[in-house]
Protein backbone atom coordinates (compact mmCIF):
# COMPACT_ATOMS: atom_id res chain seq x y z
CA UNK A 1 0.00 0.00 0.00
CA UNK A 2 1.28 3.33 -0.86
CA UNK A 3 0.50 5.96 1.87
CA UNK A 4 1.13 9.61 1.45
CA UNK A 5 2.09 10.09 4.65
CA UNK A 6 5.02 8.59 7.30
CA UNK A 7 2.54 9.17 10.73
CA UNK A 8 -0.20 7.31 9.11
CA UNK A 9 2.09 4.21 7.41
CA UNK A 10 3.59 4.00 10.72
CA UNK A 11 0.52 3.67 12.86
CA UNK A 12 -0.80 1.61 10.26
CA UNK A 13 2.60 -0.76 10.56
CA UNK A 14 2.45 -0.98 14.50
CA UNK A 15 -1.79 -1.61 14.37
CA UNK A 16 -1.09 -4.07 11.49
CA UNK A 17 1.08 -6.56 14.51
CA UNK A 18 -1.89 -6.96 16.35
CA UNK A 19 -3.19 -10.45 15.77
CA UNK A 20 -6.46 -10.71 13.06
CA UNK A 21 -5.67 -7.03 12.28
CA UNK A 22 -4.24 -7.03 8.21
CA UNK A 23 -3.09 -3.57 7.12
CA UNK A 24 -6.43 -2.83 5.26
CA UNK A 25 -8.71 -3.33 8.95
CA UNK A 26 -5.59 -1.00 10.74
CA UNK A 27 -6.22 1.55 8.05
CA UNK A 28 -9.19 1.47 8.95
CA UNK A 29 -8.87 1.70 12.85
CA UNK A 30 -6.22 4.67 12.09
CA UNK A 31 -8.88 6.58 10.30
CA UNK A 32 -11.41 6.19 12.61
CA UNK A 33 -9.35 7.55 15.15
CA UNK A 34 -8.48 10.35 13.17
CA UNK A 35 -12.08 11.36 12.83
CA UNK A 36 -12.64 10.86 16.38
CA UNK A 37 -11.63 13.86 19.02
CA UNK A 38 -7.82 13.20 19.95
CA UNK A 39 -8.66 12.47 23.66
CA UNK A 40 -9.74 8.83 22.30
CA UNK A 41 -6.66 8.16 20.42
CA UNK A 42 -4.89 9.72 23.83
CA UNK A 43 -6.91 7.62 26.19
CA UNK A 44 -6.29 4.26 23.86
CA UNK A 45 -2.39 5.21 24.03
CA UNK A 46 -2.12 5.64 27.38
CA UNK A 47 -4.16 2.86 28.58
CA UNK A 48 -2.24 0.45 26.59
CA UNK A 49 1.16 1.71 27.86
CA UNK A 50 -0.27 1.86 31.49
CA UNK A 51 -1.51 -1.21 31.24
CA UNK A 52 1.75 -2.88 29.92
CA UNK A 53 4.47 -0.74 32.48
CA UNK A 54 2.23 -1.11 35.51
CA UNK A 55 0.64 -4.71 34.94
CA UNK A 56 1.08 -6.89 37.79
CA UNK A 57 0.74 -10.67 38.67
CA UNK A 58 -0.41 -12.49 41.41
CA UNK A 59 2.71 -14.25 43.32
CA UNK A 60 0.19 -17.20 43.96
CA UNK A 61 -1.69 -18.12 40.88
CA UNK A 62 0.21 -15.79 38.18
CA UNK A 63 -3.20 -14.51 37.05
CA UNK A 64 -3.33 -10.59 36.10
CA UNK A 65 -3.79 -8.61 39.09
CA UNK A 66 -3.01 -5.15 40.25
CA UNK A 67 -2.70 -6.40 43.75
CA UNK A 68 0.21 -8.41 45.38
CA UNK A 69 -2.35 -11.10 45.55
CA UNK A 70 -5.66 -11.36 43.56
CA UNK A 71 -8.84 -11.40 44.77
CA UNK A 72 -9.06 -15.30 44.30
CA UNK A 73 -6.21 -15.98 46.41
CA UNK A 74 -7.19 -13.46 49.02
CA UNK A 75 -10.67 -14.48 49.42
CA UNK A 76 -11.24 -16.20 52.63
CA UNK A 77 -14.26 -18.40 51.33
CA UNK A 78 -12.53 -20.09 48.81
CA UNK A 79 -10.57 -23.29 48.99
CA UNK A 80 -7.21 -23.23 48.48
CA UNK A 81 -6.66 -26.82 48.37
CA UNK A 82 -8.02 -27.16 45.06
CA UNK A 83 -6.79 -25.98 41.98
CA UNK A 84 -7.57 -25.43 38.43
CA UNK A 85 -5.15 -25.27 35.78
CA UNK A 86 -5.92 -23.07 33.07
CA UNK A 87 -3.97 -20.88 30.22
CA UNK A 88 -4.79 -17.78 30.98
CA UNK A 89 -7.19 -14.94 32.34
CA UNK A 90 -9.41 -15.62 29.90
CA UNK A 91 -10.06 -18.90 31.25
CA UNK A 92 -10.37 -17.92 34.58
CA UNK A 93 -12.72 -14.91 33.44
CA UNK A 94 -14.93 -17.89 31.72
CA UNK A 95 -14.95 -19.88 34.56
CA UNK A 96 -15.74 -17.46 37.29
CA UNK A 97 -18.99 -16.50 35.29
CA UNK A 98 -20.42 -20.10 36.07
CA UNK A 99 -20.16 -19.11 40.09
CA UNK A 100 -19.63 -22.72 39.75
CA UNK A 101 -16.28 -22.96 41.18
CA UNK A 102 -14.80 -21.98 44.71
CA UNK A 103 -11.31 -22.94 44.20
CA UNK A 104 -7.79 -21.71 43.46
CA UNK A 105 -6.55 -21.39 40.12
CA UNK A 106 -2.92 -21.58 38.25
CA UNK A 107 -2.46 -19.72 35.51
CA UNK A 108 -0.02 -21.06 33.00
CA UNK A 109 0.41 -18.47 30.78
CA UNK A 110 -0.04 -20.59 27.85
CA UNK A 111 0.41 -24.09 26.79
CA UNK A 112 3.63 -26.22 25.80
CA UNK A 113 4.17 -25.82 22.16
CA UNK A 114 7.68 -26.62 20.71
CA UNK A 115 6.45 -25.21 17.20
CA UNK A 116 6.00 -21.77 18.79
CA UNK A 117 9.04 -21.99 20.99
CA UNK A 118 7.31 -22.27 24.17
CA UNK A 119 8.95 -24.76 26.17
CA UNK A 120 7.76 -25.87 30.04
CA UNK A 121 9.94 -23.30 31.55
CA UNK A 122 8.14 -20.65 29.76
CA UNK A 123 5.26 -21.17 31.27
CA UNK A 124 4.55 -21.22 35.56
CA UNK A 125 4.46 -25.00 35.16
CA UNK A 126 7.61 -25.10 38.19
CA UNK A 127 5.72 -23.10 40.71
CA UNK A 128 3.04 -24.92 40.17
CA UNK A 129 5.18 -28.21 41.05
CA UNK A 130 6.66 -26.21 44.09
CA UNK A 131 3.09 -25.59 45.55
CA UNK A 132 2.20 -29.44 45.68
CA UNK A 133 5.66 -30.33 47.41
CA UNK A 134 4.87 -28.08 50.09
CA UNK A 135 1.61 -30.02 50.28
CA UNK A 136 -0.51 -27.13 49.55
CA UNK A 137 -2.79 -29.01 46.74
CA UNK A 138 -5.09 -31.93 47.34
CA UNK A 139 -7.17 -31.80 43.86
CA UNK A 140 -5.49 -30.72 40.48
CA UNK A 141 -8.14 -29.62 37.86
CA UNK A 142 -7.28 -29.56 34.81
CA UNK A 143 -8.80 -27.22 32.49
CA UNK A 144 -6.74 -26.70 29.21
CA UNK A 145 -7.99 -27.04 25.65
CA UNK A 146 -8.57 -30.12 23.99
CA UNK A 147 -5.42 -29.87 21.35
CA UNK A 148 -2.58 -31.29 21.09
CA UNK A 149 -1.03 -28.59 22.77
CA UNK A 150 -3.42 -28.54 25.87
CA UNK A 151 -2.96 -32.28 26.13
CA UNK A 152 0.69 -31.97 26.23
CA UNK A 153 0.62 -29.74 29.03
CA UNK A 154 -1.43 -31.65 30.83
CA UNK A 155 0.57 -34.57 30.19
CA UNK A 156 3.82 -33.22 30.91
CA UNK A 157 2.28 -31.65 34.17
CA UNK A 158 0.62 -34.84 35.06
CA UNK A 159 4.09 -37.08 34.40
CA UNK A 160 5.78 -34.51 37.26
CA UNK A 161 3.52 -34.91 39.76
CA UNK A 162 2.72 -38.79 39.65
CA UNK A 163 4.59 -39.46 43.23
CA UNK A 164 2.86 -36.83 44.96
CA UNK A 165 -0.50 -38.08 46.73
CA UNK A 166 -2.85 -35.74 45.06
CA UNK A 167 -6.57 -36.45 43.47
CA UNK A 168 -6.23 -35.44 39.17
CA UNK A 169 -9.11 -34.58 37.21
CA UNK A 170 -10.36 -32.82 34.06
CA UNK A 171 -13.15 -30.85 33.13
CA UNK A 172 -15.84 -32.92 31.30
CA UNK A 173 -15.90 -33.16 27.60
CA UNK A 174 -19.38 -33.63 26.48
CA UNK A 175 -22.65 -32.58 24.06
CA UNK A 176 -23.30 -29.00 25.17
CA UNK A 177 -26.22 -28.67 26.96
CA UNK A 178 -29.34 -27.60 24.67
CA UNK A 179 -27.19 -29.56 21.44
CA UNK A 180 -28.20 -32.23 19.04
CA UNK A 181 -26.87 -35.24 19.21
CA UNK A 182 -27.23 -35.38 15.55
CA UNK A 183 -24.94 -32.33 15.31
CA UNK A 184 -22.40 -33.47 17.49
CA UNK A 185 -18.84 -33.99 16.32
CA UNK A 186 -18.01 -38.57 16.67
CA UNK A 187 -15.11 -37.64 19.15
CA UNK A 188 -16.93 -35.56 21.50
CA UNK A 189 -19.97 -38.02 21.39
CA UNK A 190 -18.17 -40.96 21.36
CA UNK A 191 -16.16 -39.62 24.63
CA UNK A 192 -19.51 -38.44 26.20
CA UNK A 193 -20.82 -42.19 26.11
CA UNK A 194 -17.76 -43.38 27.29
CA UNK A 195 -17.33 -41.18 30.65
CA UNK A 196 -21.18 -41.28 31.81
CA UNK A 197 -22.47 -40.39 34.63
CA UNK A 198 -24.86 -41.63 37.38
CA UNK A 199 -28.10 -39.84 36.20
CA UNK A 200 -28.22 -38.70 39.78
CA UNK A 201 -25.39 -36.82 39.80
CA UNK A 202 -27.24 -34.86 36.32
CA UNK A 203 -30.14 -33.73 38.24
CA UNK A 204 -28.26 -31.49 40.93
CA UNK A 205 -27.05 -28.55 38.45
CA UNK A 206 -30.67 -28.07 37.09
CA UNK B 1 -16.99 -9.68 31.84
CA UNK B 2 -15.30 -9.06 35.43
CA UNK B 3 -11.47 -8.26 35.07
CA UNK B 4 -9.11 -8.74 38.03
CA UNK B 5 -7.31 -6.09 36.73
CA UNK B 6 -8.37 -1.82 36.34
CA UNK B 7 -5.72 -1.78 34.27
CA UNK B 8 -6.51 -4.22 31.81
CA UNK B 9 -10.22 -3.58 32.53
CA UNK B 10 -9.30 0.10 31.11
CA UNK B 11 -7.01 -1.30 27.86
CA UNK B 12 -9.72 -3.48 27.04
CA UNK B 13 -12.34 -0.41 27.24
CA UNK B 14 -10.39 2.13 25.35
CA UNK B 15 -9.27 -0.62 22.45
CA UNK B 16 -13.52 -1.75 22.32
CA UNK B 17 -13.87 1.98 21.31
CA UNK B 18 -12.69 0.66 17.71
CA UNK B 19 -15.27 0.36 15.03
CA UNK B 20 -15.27 -3.67 14.69
CA UNK B 21 -13.77 -4.71 17.85
CA UNK B 22 -15.78 -6.00 20.60
CA UNK B 23 -14.89 -6.91 24.09
CA UNK B 24 -13.26 -10.34 23.48
CA UNK B 25 -11.53 -8.86 20.99
CA UNK B 26 -10.11 -6.15 22.49
CA UNK B 27 -9.07 -8.28 25.36
CA UNK B 28 -6.98 -10.96 22.90
CA UNK B 29 -5.20 -7.97 21.39
CA UNK B 30 -4.23 -6.60 24.39
CA UNK B 31 -3.26 -10.13 26.23
CA UNK B 32 -1.33 -10.93 23.00
CA UNK B 33 0.52 -7.10 23.49
CA UNK B 34 1.12 -8.27 27.53
CA UNK B 35 3.00 -11.57 26.25
CA UNK B 36 5.19 -9.12 23.59
CA UNK B 37 8.03 -7.33 24.28
CA UNK B 38 7.14 -4.10 26.31
CA UNK B 39 8.40 -2.40 22.72
CA UNK B 40 6.11 -2.82 21.08
CA UNK B 41 3.06 -1.37 23.07
CA UNK B 42 5.08 1.39 23.32
CA UNK B 43 5.62 1.61 19.65
CA UNK B 44 2.37 1.50 19.01
CA UNK B 45 0.95 3.90 21.16
CA UNK B 46 3.69 5.79 19.92
CA UNK B 47 2.47 6.01 16.43
CA UNK B 48 -1.11 6.46 17.26
CA UNK B 49 -0.46 9.65 19.39
CA UNK B 50 2.07 10.64 17.00
CA UNK B 51 -0.33 10.16 14.02
CA UNK B 52 -3.23 11.92 15.57
CA UNK B 53 -1.21 15.07 16.93
CA UNK B 54 0.87 15.73 14.26
CA UNK B 55 -0.90 14.63 11.36
CA UNK B 56 -1.57 16.98 8.69
CA UNK B 57 -4.24 17.66 5.82
CA UNK B 58 -3.13 18.64 2.12
CA UNK B 59 -4.23 22.17 1.80
CA UNK B 60 -5.62 22.17 -1.67
CA UNK B 61 -7.34 18.28 -2.08
CA UNK B 62 -7.63 17.71 2.05
CA UNK B 63 -6.12 14.28 1.67
CA UNK B 64 -3.64 13.38 4.86
CA UNK B 65 0.07 14.50 3.82
CA UNK B 66 3.02 14.64 6.08
CA UNK B 67 4.03 18.34 3.79
CA UNK B 68 1.91 21.48 3.26
CA UNK B 69 0.52 19.97 -0.15
CA UNK B 70 0.38 16.57 -1.34
CA UNK B 71 2.46 14.50 -3.20
CA UNK B 72 0.15 14.65 -5.80
CA UNK B 73 -0.96 18.15 -5.90
CA UNK B 74 2.74 19.02 -6.01
CA UNK B 75 3.55 16.98 -9.02
CA UNK B 76 4.22 18.91 -12.38
CA UNK B 77 3.39 15.71 -13.93
CA UNK B 78 -0.53 15.57 -13.08
CA UNK B 79 -3.55 17.62 -14.69
CA UNK B 80 -4.77 20.11 -11.76
CA UNK B 81 -7.66 20.45 -14.23
CA UNK B 82 -8.92 17.48 -13.89
CA UNK B 83 -10.58 16.55 -10.16
CA UNK B 84 -12.00 13.64 -8.70
CA UNK B 85 -14.22 13.83 -5.82
CA UNK B 86 -13.46 10.91 -3.16
CA UNK B 87 -14.41 10.15 0.34
CA UNK B 88 -11.04 9.44 2.21
CA UNK B 89 -7.51 8.29 1.63
CA UNK B 90 -8.03 4.68 0.92
CA UNK B 91 -10.42 6.21 -2.09
CA UNK B 92 -7.11 7.88 -3.38
CA UNK B 93 -5.16 4.86 -2.75
CA UNK B 94 -7.46 2.43 -4.91
CA UNK B 95 -7.44 4.56 -7.66
CA UNK B 96 -3.69 5.84 -7.64
CA UNK B 97 -3.08 1.62 -7.44
CA UNK B 98 -4.48 1.60 -11.14
CA UNK B 99 -2.22 4.02 -12.36
CA UNK B 100 -4.76 4.79 -15.09
CA UNK B 101 -5.14 8.53 -13.65
CA UNK B 102 -2.90 10.86 -13.74
CA UNK B 103 -5.37 14.10 -12.15
CA UNK B 104 -5.76 15.38 -9.04
CA UNK B 105 -8.20 14.50 -6.21
CA UNK B 106 -10.35 16.40 -3.83
CA UNK B 107 -10.94 14.37 -0.42
CA UNK B 108 -14.55 15.36 0.96
CA UNK B 109 -13.64 13.41 4.70
CA UNK B 110 -17.20 11.59 4.62
CA UNK B 111 -20.21 11.63 2.74
CA UNK B 112 -23.51 13.86 3.18
CA UNK B 113 -25.07 11.26 6.37
CA UNK B 114 -28.53 12.78 8.31
CA UNK B 115 -28.27 9.54 9.92
CA UNK B 116 -25.10 10.41 11.17
CA UNK B 117 -25.23 13.81 11.76
CA UNK B 118 -22.89 14.60 9.04
CA UNK B 119 -24.08 17.43 6.75
CA UNK B 120 -22.44 19.20 3.63
CA UNK B 121 -20.58 21.74 6.40
CA UNK B 122 -18.96 18.85 8.12
CA UNK B 123 -17.04 17.78 4.72
CA UNK B 124 -14.61 19.74 2.20
CA UNK B 125 -17.35 20.81 -0.01
CA UNK B 126 -16.80 24.74 0.14
CA UNK B 127 -13.39 24.73 -0.43
CA UNK B 128 -14.23 22.25 -3.43
CA UNK B 129 -16.87 25.19 -4.77
CA UNK B 130 -13.93 27.85 -4.29
CA UNK B 131 -11.71 26.16 -6.67
CA UNK B 132 -14.70 25.94 -8.99
CA UNK B 133 -15.94 29.31 -8.65
CA UNK B 134 -11.87 30.29 -9.13
CA UNK B 135 -11.80 28.34 -12.74
CA UNK B 136 -9.43 26.26 -11.70
CA UNK B 137 -11.05 23.10 -12.81
CA UNK B 138 -12.46 21.71 -16.05
CA UNK B 139 -13.78 18.39 -15.17
CA UNK B 140 -15.22 17.36 -12.14
CA UNK B 141 -15.22 13.33 -11.67
CA UNK B 142 -17.39 11.71 -9.21
CA UNK B 143 -15.78 8.37 -7.21
CA UNK B 144 -18.55 8.11 -4.05
CA UNK B 145 -19.32 5.31 -3.33
CA UNK B 146 -22.59 4.09 -5.00
CA UNK B 147 -25.37 4.23 -1.72
CA UNK B 148 -27.90 6.46 -0.92
CA UNK B 149 -25.20 8.71 1.67
CA UNK B 150 -23.09 8.68 -1.49
CA UNK B 151 -25.71 9.74 -4.28
CA UNK B 152 -27.47 12.46 -1.91
CA UNK B 153 -23.43 13.90 -1.75
CA UNK B 154 -22.92 13.77 -5.87
CA UNK B 155 -26.31 15.39 -5.96
CA UNK B 156 -25.97 18.23 -3.46
CA UNK B 157 -22.08 19.36 -5.03
CA UNK B 158 -24.13 18.68 -8.51
CA UNK B 159 -26.96 21.28 -7.59
CA UNK B 160 -24.03 23.70 -6.35
CA UNK B 161 -21.64 24.13 -9.26
CA UNK B 162 -24.96 23.49 -11.65
CA UNK B 163 -24.03 27.12 -12.97
CA UNK B 164 -20.51 26.46 -13.85
CA UNK B 165 -19.26 25.36 -16.99
CA UNK B 166 -17.39 22.40 -16.18
CA UNK B 167 -17.83 18.87 -17.38
CA UNK B 168 -18.98 16.45 -14.48
CA UNK B 169 -18.71 12.91 -14.88
CA UNK B 170 -18.96 9.91 -12.63
CA UNK B 171 -17.33 6.83 -12.79
CA UNK B 172 -18.12 3.45 -15.18
CA UNK B 173 -20.80 1.28 -12.80
CA UNK B 174 -20.75 -1.92 -14.56
CA UNK B 175 -19.93 -5.96 -14.29
CA UNK B 176 -16.34 -6.27 -12.83
CA UNK B 177 -14.05 -7.52 -15.41
CA UNK B 178 -13.54 -11.44 -15.57
CA UNK B 179 -17.28 -12.05 -13.66
CA UNK B 180 -20.09 -14.00 -15.46
CA UNK B 181 -23.35 -11.96 -16.11
CA UNK B 182 -25.40 -14.82 -14.61
CA UNK B 183 -24.00 -14.37 -11.08
CA UNK B 184 -24.65 -10.00 -11.90
CA UNK B 185 -27.04 -8.20 -9.80
CA UNK B 186 -29.61 -6.72 -12.11
CA UNK B 187 -29.29 -3.39 -11.19
CA UNK B 188 -25.73 -3.25 -11.94
CA UNK B 189 -26.36 -5.25 -15.06
CA UNK B 190 -29.13 -3.35 -16.21
CA UNK B 191 -27.09 -0.24 -15.94
CA UNK B 192 -23.98 -1.38 -17.75
CA UNK B 193 -26.63 -1.87 -20.64
CA UNK B 194 -27.86 1.29 -20.39
CA UNK B 195 -24.37 2.69 -20.02
CA UNK B 196 -22.53 0.35 -22.92
CA UNK B 197 -19.59 2.03 -24.62
CA UNK B 198 -18.23 1.82 -28.25
CA UNK B 199 -16.57 -1.26 -28.69
CA UNK B 200 -13.48 0.36 -29.57
CA UNK B 201 -12.93 1.95 -26.39
CA UNK B 202 -13.15 -1.33 -24.54
CA UNK B 203 -9.85 -2.17 -26.44
CA UNK B 204 -8.23 1.20 -25.38
CA UNK B 205 -7.29 -0.85 -21.52
CA UNK B 206 -6.56 -4.65 -22.80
Amino acid sequence: MDFSSKLLENAVNEMSQLPGIGKRTALRLVLHLLKQPAQQTENLATAIQQMRELVNFCSNCHNISDTALCEICASQNRNAKIVCVVEDIRDVMAIEATSQYRGHYHVLGGKISPMDGIGPHDLTINSLIQKIEEGKIEELIFALSSTMEGDTTNFYIFKQIEGFNIITTTIARGISVGDELEYADEVTLGRSIVNRIPFENSLKNS
